[in-house]
């Protein structure tokens, strides 16, 4: 008797979807086991990357997966930082989302219904050219994706006046266990009826199911913005200065900071004039043309009884050339050392300074650079540990060093994460931070979606 | 032998709390047992009514209801519509959470920390005379709690900007099955650690635990507000106006709609000297004093070539009186007929006129008298259906009504509830909004949370 050659797992999708829908050479294997995380991580080339191109698609994929138990690792742009879109089994597939990349506006009803490839900026540019407004702005939005960003619940820095991407998600359809189609939420801005799914699935990191269609709430579009710079010769003041602002009405689009390691790294890599402070904060209004020059008078009415300078843009270029320490603050670090962690963790502002001081101790402790800014407004701070890529021994403690971060935030009540997700690297946090109780119903709520643990194995928590 | 003389099992709530917060007199039995609900529902007297006074207190209470299998009906101010609140079994305890009362503001970080029996104006006051803003504005404000608020995931007509109660509630700490605690979230905006327990058990309608205590998020509060009153000879062109209005830079903090039979209940009860129009909208903006003069303006200069007259208050006694017709709306309908339901459907604001036509059908096949107004710009309507409360067949006829109104809201993709919640009254719909799949769901969080079901047991979803 002759023995039946069975089928390899991966053939099955092939027969299912089409040999255009899965590929299994070498190049595109090796290609899509990366994502953007700064660290070593456990990565594994995966079996094959699927493209799927429809919702049908996406229910025949988790199908066989679910019968051949192949792990499934979906996938945005990458972009991501701790290791969410990272392909850890090598018996699993990564479920490219790129061909998934349409969206449709209805003016009239201020929604979208959006598939998760579409490029955040595109879609930005587009409802913003019919009066309308998708506020979510991770600094990735050039090349993220939205599906990418509604599984990380992705933030920035104007989330302290409109909300994280969770806020504008009004319903999902998604792909949970066994291929199970599900719909939740409508194309409406209130719904009471039942446990809230969608928010649940928002920021699931694609542990639950794969969402294969978005309903995106959009907001009128201010008509005119506003920036000016506060320098701080105290970072005690800071933290001051932000209530001031945020109890006397006004209501900043953004509220950005940098302390005196960032404003020099920005300084000594493309100079735009900032002096040497001991922290600054950008601050930026929107509303009407009128009211963000009133807005603006009135940060400096309140900031000057403090001793804070505030210089204000008086044109468009001046204005942009304030953003630009900001922006170019990226590319200032990678100048400094070729290595770098930016971690996001979220600490109350009210322990700001406190937390500052214990983060250096933590630098010191490891004889490493650090350079922190971030959104002080909603307490998201980006602490970066700077090393030299060549030297791992460096390497090594710029991680140990990051433990200690995180214990840090945790100490002061705040959390691991603001914008990153948990992914891989943030993983053995987590159970301190939502205790054993609170950790169970992680893992229940995990086995509800997905028993066969297919989605994204690994992520987020542990089962 | 002697039997053994076995304690009743609410004998051992009082053992464990103190006679004082446990209370067995019809007197108490009875008050407890009813809600706001307008028709008729299963309704029991509990065996006990129980008056927590600290976290400690709630522990002990659901640790011994889960040991002796107690249902749980907990209750912030009883003033639902949906019978949330109502014991429906004799064995249980209503779980009262008025002694729970306490709150702190903590400016700086723009949030504060409350227990559930806070009541919500008390707190909005509070919180307006430091500067800061809590948005969430259910029509029961007055009286309803914070506690209530949260588990209905209240929302009002303030919503279309600011949100609903969900995304001002930053952590929780709850107790759940078996008297365990869990701590979710924290005094800060953005964190995207784990799934968001936080979001899942607002609008849980206390069917997952008991919330002892809230971090809600505070934003700046407004500098001045203004008003419009926009009055259209079409209904069909109340919804373009909208679009109008939300796509020219504006975002109004209140966009209230009524139709002609709205307008003429008003007039009929006390005059406010309304024009007899097909439909009315209120339009209120909040912003600097200055932008809300130019926002008025610009809602007159965009609704003009539409032909709608728009009435802009030029006084605040005149803002007041414009107020008044949509806030003397519920007593005008008392004075109609003696009962009312009031249901608060959802419908995407696209399908606003084909939606009030098909509901004046319904009103029409049950020979009733139907009033509509609600909050136009979130699509949530609430259709009224008046009948007289002395005769049963015209009760039961609108009671058959309110069916048809919720069939034709999912036909539209809306919702069944958009404040109120589900219940016990709207039950039977959640299986046709949320499908099969998502209804199991919705089961397993459930048993996750209380495997026993005894928190408000045989509310929202049916395990």
């Amino acid at each position: 008797m002759f023995g039946i050659v069975k089928k390899k797992p991966v053939e099955k999708l092939t027969e299912a979807l089409g040999k255009e829908k899965v590929k299994e050479d070498t190049v595109n294997r090796r290609l899509y086991s990366y994502d953007a995380t700064p660290i070593p991580i456990q990565r594994a080339m995966p079996s094959a990357v699927v493209f799927p191109e429809s919702h049908e698609d996406v229910v025949k994929l988790v199908k066989v997966c679910y019968e051949e138990g192949i792990p499934i690792f979906p996938r945005g742009a990458g972009s991501g930082l701790t290791g969410g879109a990272v392909p850890t089994l090598e018996k699993g597939v990564v479920v490219s989302f790129e061909r998934m990349n349409k969206f449709e506006v209805n003016v009239d009803n201020a929604t979208a219904e959006v598939q998760p490839g579409v490029i955040t900026a595109q879609f930005q540019d587009y409802v913003e050219r019919l009066g309308l407004f998708y506020p979510p702005d991770p600094s990735s939005f050039k090349y993220s994706t939205l599906g990418g960003n509604i599984a990380e619940n992705a933030g920035g820095p104007r989330c302290l006046k409109y909300g994280v991407t969770r806020e504008y998600v009004l319903g999902l359809t998604a792909v949970i266990k066994e291929g199970h189609t599900i719909k939740t939420g409508n194309p409406v801005i209130k719904d009471v009826a039942g446990y809230d799914i969608t928010k649940l699935l928002v920021g699931s990191e694609g542990t639950l199911g794969l969402i294969t269609s978005a309903t995106l709430k959009l907001i009128p579009k201010p008509k005119a913005r506003a920036t000016a710079l506060a320098l701080f010769n105290n970072l005690e003041d800071v933290g001051k200065a932000v209530t001031r602002i945020l109890t006397s009405g006004l209501f900043p689009s953004a509220l950005e900071f940098m302390d005196e390691d960032a404003i020099r790294a920005v300084e000594d890599y493309k100079p735009v004039g900032l002096p040497r402070v001991e922290a600054l904060l950008l601050i930026e209004v929107d509303g009407t043309h009128q009211s963000v020059l009133e807005d603006i008078k009135q940060v400096e009415e309140l900031l000057k009884p403090m001793g804070v300078e505030v210089i204000t843009a008086k044109s468009k270029e001046q204005e942009e050339k304030l953003w630009s320490a900001r922006k170019s603050l990226g590319p200032a670090l990678g100048n400094l050392r070729s290595g770098k962690i930016n971690e996001d963790i979220v600490i109350p502002r009210i322990y700001l300074s406190e937390a500052i001081r214990e983060f250096r101790e933590v630098a010191r402790k490891y004889d490493l650079l650090m350079v922190i800014f971030g959104h002080i407004g909603d307490g998201n701070l980006h602490v970066n540990l700077l090393y030299d890529k060549s030297k791992t021994e460096e390497e090594e403690r710029a991680e140990r060093a990051v433990d200690e971060v995180f214990e840090v935030a945790l100490k002061y009540n705040g959390s691991i994460t603001g914008e990153h997700g948990v992914g891989l690297t943030k993983k053995k946090f987590l159970k301190s931070q939502f205790g054993e109780v609170g950790y169970e119903l992680l893992k229940g709520i995990k086995l509800l979606f997905d028993p066969k643990n297919l989605f994204n194995p690994g992520k987020v928590v542990e089962v």
